[in-house]
């Protein structure tokens, strides 16, 4: 019987341990086995190991994953799109499964906070059988209803992988704060989510270290502010107007993660700003603020919570198209 | 020459003070000289009061106030709406003049925060002529540009300066936040701005005293949770969640001022729900808070500060439609 | 074996037929068997008996019906809300089914434009086995995936029946134009979905005949204008701007049906104003107009197409809350 | 005393008439005495002299035109956006002046629907002094409350007036309909308006001759479907879609002025699409159209009017930006 190694967390803040599966490839109906190519280490994974995000463990961490069809269930024809889906074919998954049932899916229409949402990497106990769930491993068992999709041929796995659950969150993110033409627009953060936000909109890049900034000038940003640099918020901020004019900027994205960055963001909006808190994704505790600054600059924030099945749709759309995130090197 | 008694604010936290001044009735194009009927007390005086928000001293306070027209300057012929305005008409007035041509009142059309915005009672400092720029004052010299309301026969002084300015701020962060049929709304705070939001939308209202409870329920609240029974955060959000459905609230409108209303509303919000940071009008100071409940919650928060004299508009045709709010004795 | 009498549409333009088909009551998972209670002729009944939309033949009309759970397949355990379904249950159903999966469920989420959408009483033909999928039928078969609502013991069949899918276009079609506070509103129609309509927003009516317009005013009309006293588009348009106000009307819904509709009610809007084409559910034809006019007066001008089930849950939950729609006699 | 020549339009569809004025230059408060260096002709224009829009005559046309200061009245010392303005500055000005005090201006926030508006080369008879009130002359009378925009460096009169009203329109149609990231978009047109919506989105365009095509594809036209070539409706649809994909265009953006291009257009649009009509800036007569496609497809139609200052502010940014509608010969 086919054997899978994984990569298990334990324990917060212990090293991961490798364990050894077998694989149990009796599909059920929509079922499939993927064979894993290629996995991503997400800042996410970083805050789950830190136990920042309740989560089951032991778990096989791994949420930006991508791999080959090892074996189809029966029924399953098509990946997400509608495109036919055989043993061999390079796909990507999405790594949450929604209930299509609940309060937030149902009658908000808001899946990302379906109340029974499992990830895989994130939500599975691996004592439990099939085990296989999380990307740190060499197959997976995709469950009925996950979302697939095919993968362009002319779509590497390093650069799906590379861009990960950062360009999924940050479409989503971008989607529901709004980007009107002719805004001026600033993103927090220099990491994945950042330079994935930048990849779509104007901007200037708040954050470091320098080769990040150089990466993102390369991907298209008007212009960058290091943290290194100009070490107060006060600095920054002079810098940012500088470079967007004085009245601070159209929108800002927060694509950092520490609580910091939020008031300090605030800062950066022009009055009637918008706000998008994209990178709190795990609760790195609390930050002072003056809720004074919401009334008086009449500012819209707003959160983003990961992304639907769509936005991964979006996501091989974009890279398929877009050479710059396709060929550079060492992403 | 007419004379006018005044009441002065000289210094913050001090007792006002009785002056009188002089009133230079020669008016220039397009101004007014009003007698003042009533003059309302609005929480922000008492932020004022308190020098919570940089204003000139010596100023004559008093932003909500209503009167008659007592003379009217070259070329003033109707009011805000079109309408004919003649001597001894009954008259609000918009307490603020925005400039029109700055970036806000251009570009962003954001004239609530014109960067040249002046407001009677609130930035003319009383050393200088012609003094009269606030309505706790037997008279009141209206500039040129002042958005000036003739008001209906049946609208008494007392519904409109009671309504206030918390009614026109009401009408202008309710339009900004945007209230969908079938939302269910949560009010944090019965004072004039709270029980104004009630009047035109459907809620629960969270605050106190008692006697604003009741208030409230005549005025059409669903229900009431008071801050005197609930004492504390879970307590008040349980009976909140009782009143609205176990995911709480599509909408919260935040009327209190205090800062800690804030995460305590962010708390109040269903996942995907609408926050509205109405009452920080003041700079009371920080609060603390956890910045990943917005993007997990996904929430969209907006401020909205203050109001434009369309919005003056739309609170006197309310006021007039609504018997509720013209006949409550004791308002 | 149980029978059911059904009313079956053979030929368009013919009298319906009666037959009785065998109920195959061996339920597949996710499957229902219920008594059809009550079951509604709408507008859109008359367009398909006329053959104004394609549909297949023969087919037993019926998407507006209601009745009491006889029977429930292996997994069916509760309802769209999630409240507990039990045999003996008054329930309604929403008409239509989606797939979930094509481009307009998936990536534009707009399932009312599913490309694989049917509904019951439309879109089966029942010569086909089982046959019971229309609700002119003592018996109806509701596949897996239907949209189930238990109904509140408050609510008669005669309530869900008569407001019946009106009440439910009406909700999405508000729901898609936007009403905002202090808008003024036009309803074009005085049929269900007219007076529909009317239930959720201020308005005056435009229609006939005059039983319907009394039956708007007791609905809460602010004014009606009757087509037989104003017999041309010029005397109605004049009245409705009596009504609403020299510039016309904020927002306008037509609710009608008939082509020409259309081009009137664009002389309703007001510039910048919005205009709802709710009625045109058949193809009733083509019509004149001027398309000179939509640029000139900014117009927005917005299509519904039916509804989603979450409609149907607002409806149930709206008709629960009002007596007036409950309780008026001869609906 | 300086003397200006102008060509009037004294009937419609009669060659213009060379006339001379003597130029009034005791200017008033905020007035200005500009040279003109360029005027462009626009499509508009044509409607004009063919009587499609009622204007009065004798007028001198010319909207779109652009010069140098001359000459400032008291008090007229900064550009729209706020920028020192001096004798020989080279200048455009909006070609519209709306009350700001009207329903439209106040209530409803859409000036271009101003009660009052009053437009250079449009609206002004010439046989009324100061008679210089169009472009086509060597010299113009700019009213106080003009909004006049300082032109940057590098930004050729060429430029500006080749661009002319078509570009700003374009930007108000956009910034109404909106185009979210992603959207696939189809312009109706390949004038001056089409290629400038054309400039700030993706998209395909449908129109003619081929040398405007061929400009079209150099304006970065992902595709481009010719009415030579495609000669029916059906054949162009057809076109499209192969290139938008199978189900058309999210957004359509009617650029053409003849009526015909509506109910095309309302076919090239995917259900629940957005199409924009915002060339039908003149009265060019009726078309027939079938409503039932608004409802079905449930389509979101947008008008647009012309355009207010902050869009020519926009149109002197985006302009100095692009080489490439700086630089471009034969515009």
């Amino acid at each position: 019987m086919l054997k899978s190694k994984v990569a298990v967390l334990t324990a917060y803040q212990k090293p991961l341990e490798v364990r050894e599966y077998e694989v149990d490839d009796t599909l059920g109906a929509g079922e499939a086995l993927a064979r894993v190519e290629m996995a991503g280490i997400c800042g996410t994974d970083v805050h789950l190991w830190k136990g920042e995000l309740p989560i089951p463990v032991p778990v096989i961490l791994g949420h930006e994953s991508a791999g080959r069809i090892e074996r189809l269930g029966p029924g399953l024809e098509k990946d997400w799109s509608g495109q036919p889906l055989a043993v061999g074919d390079r796909v990507v998954w999405a790594s949450s499964i929604v209930c299509g049932e609940c309060y937030y899916c149902r009658i908000k229409r808001t899946p990302t906070r379906c109340l029974k949402r499992k990830a895989y990497g994130i939500s599975y106990c691996c004592d439990e059988a099939p085990h296989l769930r999380g990307g740190y491993s060499e197959w997976i068992l995709l469950r009925a209803g996950s979302s697939i999709f095919k993968l362009p041929d002319v779509l590497p796995f390093e650069s799906i992988v590379g861009a990960g659950c950062a360009l999924n969150t940050a479409l989503q993110g971008i989607e529901r704060i709004g980007v009107e033409m002719g805004d001026t627009v600033v993103v927090q953060g220099a990491g994945p989510v950042g330079l994935a936000a930048l990849a779509v909109a104007k901007t200037v890049v708040v954050g470091g270290p320098a080769h990040r900034l150089k990466m993102a000038l390369e991907f298209g940003a008007d212009a960058v502010v290091s943290l290194e640099e100009y070490g107060t918020v006060e600095a920054r901020r002079k810098a940012v107007f500088d470079a967007v004019g004085e009245y601070g900027a159209d929108v800002v994205l927060e694509c950092v993660g520490h609580p910091s960055a939020v008031p300090e963001g605030f800062e950066l909006c022009r009055d009637g700003g918008k706000y998008l808190v994209l990178g709190q994704y795990a609760n790195a505790g609390n930050v002072e603020f003056n809720p004074h600054i919401i009334t008086k600059k009449q500012l819209t924030v707003m959160g983003s919570w990961a992304f639907e099945p769509r936005h991964v749709q979006g996501a091989v759309d974009f890279l398929a198209r877009s050479a710059k995130w396709r060929d550079l090197p060492g992403r």
